[in-house]
């Protein structure tokens, strides 16, 4: 017909309204780093009806039969369809709903896709979402989870026994013959990140991955953060304090740590100061930090920072 | 990242190439009106490699059991993700592939998505892929299939109680339930065809759905149709004919007629002369009009002429 193609834009972006695009933040990390933790409270904290969450993790070519015939797990881009990962990222950055695949983590096998529509705000987590440019262009905000290898593992574990359905052994195994893939595709994803979170115990302090964990935020200048200098102290025997360190790779970074025993007093008085930067009406959320029915402090602040970006963002300063 | 969002225009069309965008068919029609056995002889005739066929009947929002609660059927528009598909079309038109959902016919679910890769040429079959104007942008040519309503139930019960194992009681519910439908929508797609193709008998000479069927093309002036003129008579006697004529609408339009009884070597001289319009070197396929391993006369001169617009479009005549 002639007037093919004339209309072929509208088609991927029927509003053209670039002001409506939502904010798109990216939550990286292995397995059992915690995403869906720290997703699920930015969920309560703005409601439902303003942000979606989404996992990519189910872009998996082969199934968990199919799989067994070949060299490679998950954690691997060749096992998955990455340019669909791409172009469905794409089309949520520019307010387009996808039809998302869905791996069902109870029998390994690809079913029914289910429909992403993209609210004001979307977090995608998952293992893969910072592997490649075109992935990380789709994102406003990107995050990398990176606990200590002893705590992940200790995570899986306890998921995987008690969720998932896999005795001790099997994990174990699962863990072992992902190894290389994790070092080789998901840790390298940690350069990308805007911010690294990492929980863990205090060596220094005699702490275990039994006791409640603190969390240091490397705070990299590749996005504006909250103005922390009057607001947190440089004193490293505070219980909150921001310390100006280099990162692994020799690059300077603020390293905010929150230690698990900071009073919610001090947190109050921190998450109203950054909150009071961004000059929004709407009040501090209270649902922040929530693990197993709990508050928990690190989580809290480590969550109001994203939110504090996400809200950034969309006000475009 | 300050790079965010560079290159996100590229995340959907990485290859930025537009002189490979594939030629797009649809091919539209009501359930049993032949289209994948005309998508099929087209297959063949290019052969795999350079062509994709799919059929876009499976954007269902709701599986079969869910459909038993609701007022309405696969056929309406409001029972399939209509932007998702609109969406796909356009990404395949671009050159892109898709993860497409897949409905199995056999036990009514939705299960494992498939990846569909765009090769030079893609074929479009479904109920729907003409009902919006976001999806007509996305084809080059486009085909309504409507033979008359006792030919396709006759078909329908033949291939519903052969393959997809319904009774012939299961078939004729099925039938009256979407009558209202498909009357509403998608008998109106049949407006935005380049061609109409009609297998019918021919009651003037006293044929019934079970003699081998005639067919009618109705080639209208939406695209530039091969110059008949001089290759197939205006005399409506003989077996093979061109006829200047109204269609319903009242509107002028080149009917086609390739009679049932039209000899091998009358459609012979009229394929190579269709053919040689085009002026390639490739040889004219000999696998056109293929039906239960038998040759139709009819069924090859259209799907040459489908063949005729897909490699003309290619060449940017």
């Amino acid at each position: 017909m002639p007037e093919q193609q004339l209309n072929v834009e509208q088609v991927v972006r029927p509003n053209g309204d670039s002001a409506r695009r939502p904010i798109m933040l990216a939550i990286c990390g292995d397995s059992a780093t915690g995403k869906t933790t720290i997703s699920d409270g930015l969920v309560s904290a703005l409601g439902p009806e303003r942000i979606t969450a989404a996992c990519v993790d189910d872009y998996h070519r082969y199934d968990r039969q199919e799989r067994k015939a070949l060299p490679f797990t998950p954690l691997n881009p060749q096992c998955n369809y990455m340019d669909i990962m791409a172009q469905h990222l794409k089309l949520l950055s520019l307010g387009d709903p996808v039809l998302k695949p869905v791996y069902s983590h109870t029998d390994g096998s690809l079913g029914r896709p289910e429909l992403v529509e993209p609210r004001d705000f979307v977090i995608i987590d998952g293992l893969l979402p910072l592997y490649n440019k075109m992935l990380r262009g789709c994102f406003d905000v990107t995050v990398f989870l990176d606990p200590p290898e002893e705590i992940r593992y200790q995570w899986k574990y306890s998921r995987d026994t008690s969720k998932r359905g896999y005795s001790k052994e099997e994990v174990a195994a699962d863990l072992k013959k992902r190894e290389p893939e994790s070092k080789k595709f998901i840790h390298p994803q940690r350069a990308y990140a805007d911010i690294v979170v990492r929980f863990a115990p205090i060596e220094e302090r005699g702490e275990t991955a039994e006791d409640p964990l603190s969390a240091t935020l490397l705070l990299r200048p590749t996005i504006s953060h909250p103005d922390l200098s009057g607001i947190v102290t440089e004193d490293v025997h505070e219980a909150m304090h921001l310390k100006l360190t280099r990162d692994d790779d020799g690059k300077p970074v603020d390293a905010l740590h929150i230690h698990s025993y900071a009073s919610r007093e001090l947190t109050r008085k921190v998450e109203e100061a950054i909150w009071a930067e961004l000059g929004v009406d709407e009040p501090l959320p209270e649902s922040l930090g929530m693990i197993n029915g709990e508050r928990d402090e690190p989580l809290a602040i480590t969550q109001l920072i994203l939110l504090y970006h996400l809200i950034q963002a969309q006000n475009g300063s």
